[in-house]
């Protein structure tokens, strides 16, 4: 593309930020935003973004798991498409920008492409994915899971916490259960996925940069460690006599720590600590804790697991305590690829300068749809890292810089770079 | 006294044992031991423990406040006695020794020199006070502060979990609320308390000792401790980032265990530790936990305090959080009398030879008694140390070598030594 004109039309920040606040006035819960799938809500959603998508130029359906998609086609009718998006849903008393302000810049790229006449090699499709968070009905990436072709067809009869099942619920929506599996897409149709998402963590308002390239999707391993010491009376048994199972967790915990910050871009987390008996002149006989631990990549996750188990067996022996650890959730990372990292870095450094680049410790519609095709994602900067909460905000400069950014990188795109 | 011959009567452990199985068996609760103050249990145990008193040569009377008191007589009817005693109340789901074995030991000395028709040139008064553990009104030594004359009449007042006031109680009794301060001795009347009660803590199992001489009744502080970090997404927020309420509570829980290690004779341990929001995927914010320090001296607990505090601020600055302190229960440690100790320490070293000196880091009647008349102690092995749980337990042979000792004690005893 050549250098803009001063007329030449540019995504608007207030626009995507008006949007924004549309979308959050579509909640389940008069307090906060909550926006779950296959309910009122979502339809209402689905209907305002597929308008928003129509006036930005696009052609509009909805497939037959629930997402809403717009395809703004390129020069050949039949080209493959960029595929931009993130998800519509949310989490109870969510923020406002997790998800939606993917959707909703992918959206206002198209409308500048549009409103400068300007046709590509390949299509667009933008695509507001219906079941991201999971809130209803527990499930995982369901909407993007459909469009790769991995959803899973038992979800169907797994039900609401008002005993309605997913399957039910899809009926009252309009939509054909039997049906879901023509939502996913063949990869022949598509050149690779894009997602546009704030961060949800505090590195680049930490750094006072507005956007980042993801590296990868982190991996995640979560246990549930018990330790089991000796109970007994705070007064009367000496500290040499003790196996305190909190003091013991305690120790556990400070390595968690150590070892997640000795290790290069891994995170580890004790969230949960239950103590029993729990009284203050009770000495602690069982600590039941969780651990989760994040990497960008798999074998450093394993390592991290490896030499925390290792700093535990030690802190055993030595307290004489028992340690307990089972796995109750094991999920792999997923690589963005090189290629759209190296496309999506250089549309950053044009716009800001400096790149930064950064796992996702969370999870995103790009890890489902990486099964499909090739995956990039942009990082927006959020207040304070804050996210899944009310307070979860964003700047309006911001918004429009991720939307510059994404430009760039559509205007730019090389599908065999 | 002379050397027992063979046909000189001695203390009985098996009736000590069959006595202690005679009180367990009244209980509020059908399944473990509950016996509360001014209960219909505890009028059956004092009539039974009256009884008792009577069979072993004792006069015996009811105080004003509901502590049962047989009084054997010395050579000269006037004669101050030597009071020895414990408690007969019990905690919620007791164990059988903790309190009754005192009595019941005391009891069988008396008996023992009965049946001998030794008197002495003092009376001995076996007491067994009627509310130690305060679970019926959340009171502290109730029937030893009567006697003591440290009873708060603000307590008549006070209403147990069923709204009944503890004056009503009395009355339902058969007890006038206003004649307590009736139970009150005069300290010329007394020659000394002496108490032998389970040790409650494992020290005497491990040494392979049945009896311990008390050194004093640790003193006690008690703080509510809230640390204050910043919350955030466990996948998202880097590590070097972090202000993670529950590692710094780690530190803090493993500070006042390597302080209370490297003291002399104290202990430190965090019961209670309650983590908000405590979720497996989100970083702690606040932590809110318990500390029970103890030691023999004021002087040294103080230290300890000191010490911890100290290290708390290094965490503090060093982690970014708040740890705030909060000091809901201090009190000071009551030493037992040189002069007891060293008659009681004496009696030890001819049964057993081995002299083990402790102190006692629960409470009991003789740190109300202190306020009075010079007391003593004596500890009798407890089965793992384990106590307030209907699994405690001691062995016969042990109940009978701590009666030898009290009756060594009480044989030998110098009022003025």
């Amino acid at each position: 593309m050549s250098a803009a004109a001063d007329r030449t039309p540019t995504p608007d920040g207030a626009r995507i930020m008006a949007h924004i606040e549309a979308l959050a006035a579509i909640s389940e819960s008069s307090a906060g935003l909550t926006r779950r799938y296959l309910t009122p809500q979502h339809r209402r959603a689905n209907d305002q973004v597929a308008a928003w998508m129509q006036d930005a130029g696009m052609t509009v359906r909805e497939d037959a798991v629930g997402n809403v998609i717009g395809r703004y086609a390129g020069d050949d009718a039949d080209a493959p498409a960029l595929m931009i998006g993130s998800h519509l849903d949310t989490v109870i008393m969510a923020g406002k920008y997790d998800g939606m302000l993917g959707v909703v810049t992918a959206i206002e790229c198209v409308r500048t492409l549009h409103a400068r006449g300007v046709r590509l090699p390949f299509a667009i499709e933008v695509i507001g994915f219906c079941d991201e968070e999971g809130a209803r009905f527990h499930s995982t990436y369901l909407g993007s899971r459909a469009v790769a072709g991995t959803f899973e067809p038992s979800l169907l009869e797994r039900q609401d916490d008002d005993g309605i099942r997913m399957a039910e619920a899809m009926v009252a929506f309009g939509l054909d259960p039997g049906r879901v599996a023509e939502a996913a897409r063949p990869a022949d149709e598509l050149l690779g996925y894009l997602e546009l998402h704030i961060e949800q963590g505090p590195v680049l308002d930490k750094q006072g940069l507005a956007s980042a390239v993801v590296t990868a999707i982190a991996g995640a391993t979560r246990w549930v460690v018990t330790v089991a010491g000796a109970a007994g009376h705070a007064g009367t048994v000496p500290m040499a006599l003790r196996r305190d199972a909190l003091t013991a967790a305690a120790e556990c915990a400070l390595a968690v720590e150590d070892v997640a910050r000795s290790f290069d871009a891994t995170v580890g987390t004790v969230g949960r600590f239950a103590v029993a008996p729990g009284a203050s002149n009770v000495i602690p006989g069982t600590v039941e804790f969780s651990v989760d631990l994040r990497a960008a990549e798999d074998r450093r996750r394993s390592e991290l697991s490896a030499e925390i188990e290792r700093r535990w067996r030690e802190i055993a022996t030595r307290r004489r305590v028992e340690i307990d650890i089972e796995t109750v959730h094991e999920e792999s990372s997923v690589a963005c690829a090189p290629r759209l990292r190296r496309q999506i870095a250089a549309a950053i450094a044009r716009e800001q300068g400096d790149i930064v680049e950064l796992p996702s410790g969370a999870g995103h519609d790009a890890a489902a749809m990486a099964a499909l095709t090739d995956v990039g994602m942009i990082f927006v900067r959020c207040h304070g890292g804050v996210s899944h909460d009310p307070d979860e905000r964003i700047a309006a400069a911001d918004a429009e810089a991720g939307a510059r950014i994404l430009l760039d990188v559509i205007e730019h795109f090389d599908p065999t770079g």
